[in-house]
């Protein structure tokens, strides 16, 4: 059997029972954080939960995705996954080819940025449209892709989440602000909220315009950002004035 | 202190452990089911998690939230909910109002139908719109609403998540779709996914017409939709294909 166990937003104790369970049951522990990270050691996740666990690469999971697929015929394998498994389209990779080979697969869910975004932000959670991320400019071009998704969002009013390349290293806000001002055309120009550190005791939230949330300081990843929609319901105001700094001209949003 | 802790999708055992130390650590334990529901008793959550559980009914919540924050003040407040607890904007309202008179908050996330989706239906989580809820028709009156999110989110190709009412009774899909019909523009002839008891041993998903979803014997609650985007990326095809019964038609939305 193949358990995907996701670790949810933080630290060794947002795992769920029922992963921690499926921890100390497996014949093997592995882990993968190029898909998201925790804010927690390797060392740490071992002694807590009593399991020595092997790090999996990229390529464990897309072009030798077999050799984890066949070893799960035979024993039980467990994965363990920052966020949600099944947020990054790789993992659902894996779960196809393990299905469709007749493995099993199991998928024990946990918290995800996707959903946890909206507390944090007290943004309205089904306001927000498509999901887009930042990525590192490749060889020299930025893409435009994720302007394209709030420029998509935008016309159905919707809010965006902007999710931060992770690899080689965590992107901060400051770092996409700077990159996005390369292919801007006005996108810039509205107000966003940038998120710190979701989920832990010393999160941030702080909401501004867009090309000026490089100036904050965020401290460290992971970051996210939020692009707002064109109007805001009067509760996501308050919230965001009372708790993220918001300037008093966010008002003018306000539906 | 006031800590909201989520209880995930399904049973006594998707609680994390840092929301399991947050209840065995209350003064107070509540619990709130009117926006969310689990698929176990009250005592069940009782027994493991060796606490006293009072049900928080919705005037609790609402014009009643002052007496919460109130206690909450002096004491350390425990409030469960499934899901994750922001999803609700009842609870930011809440968090609003608790936070504005200084009393401390904390929120505990879990996993939510918003994330999971993603993973139990193979479709790309970032290729989701706004998330809409069919309610039961109000004075005779059915609401249109959810057919317009539907109608947004397709002039972007993106899916849409309909959650299904939950009071007086969990909706089914059958009765989400007979009562659209009635306001029904064609949005009922799109290929649509039904899924039931998302992130349980027995959950199902089953993908064909929007229109013929009723037909499907989907079990017990809790039950939603998700209506496909204009186009489907080819590995989102193949998942519902494979592990959703689509009907082979569905290869005409493959871009």
């Amino acid at each position: 059997m193949l358990t995907f166990v996701g670790l949810g937003l933080c630290d060794e104790r947002d795992i769920t029972l029922k992963g921690l369970e499926a921890v100390k049951r497996a014949d093997r522990v592995y882990a993968e954080f190029y898909t998201s990270r925790l804010t927690v050691s390797l060392d740490r996740l071992e002694r807590v939960f009593g399991r020595e666990i092997e790090i999996l690469e990229r390529k464990h999971l897309e072009e030798e995705s077999r050799k984890l697929v066949d070893e799960a015929r035979e024993h039980d394998v467990v994965v363990l996954v920052p966020g949600d498994p099944m947020i990054a389209t790789t993992h659902s990779s894996v779960v196809f080819e393990a299905k469709k080979k007749g493995v099993e697969v199991r998928v024990i869910h946990n918290a995800s940025i996707v959903s946890a975004i909206a507390g944090v932000t007290g943004l309205h959670v089904y306001r927000f449209g498509k999901t887009a991320t930042v990525s590192y400019p490749y060889r020299g071009i930025v893409s435009r892709a994720p302007l394209d998704v709030v420029r998509d969002n935008l016309s159905i009013n919707a809010h965006t989440l902007l999710l931060l390349d992770l690899n080689p290293e965590p992107m901060t806000i400051a770092e996409a602000v700077s990159i996005l001002e390369n292919v801007d055309d006005g996108t810039l120009d509205h107000f966003a909220v940038g998120v710190a550190r979701v989920g832990s005791e010393d999160g941030l939230v702080v909401c501004d315009k867009f090309y000026r949330l490089g100036d904050h300081d965020f401290g460290k990843p992971l970051h996210s950002i939020v692009v707002l929609a064109r109007t805001l319901h009067i509760t996501e105001y308050e919230f965001l004035r009372e708790f993220a700094n918001a300037p008093a001209s966010l008002e003018s949003l306000v539906e």
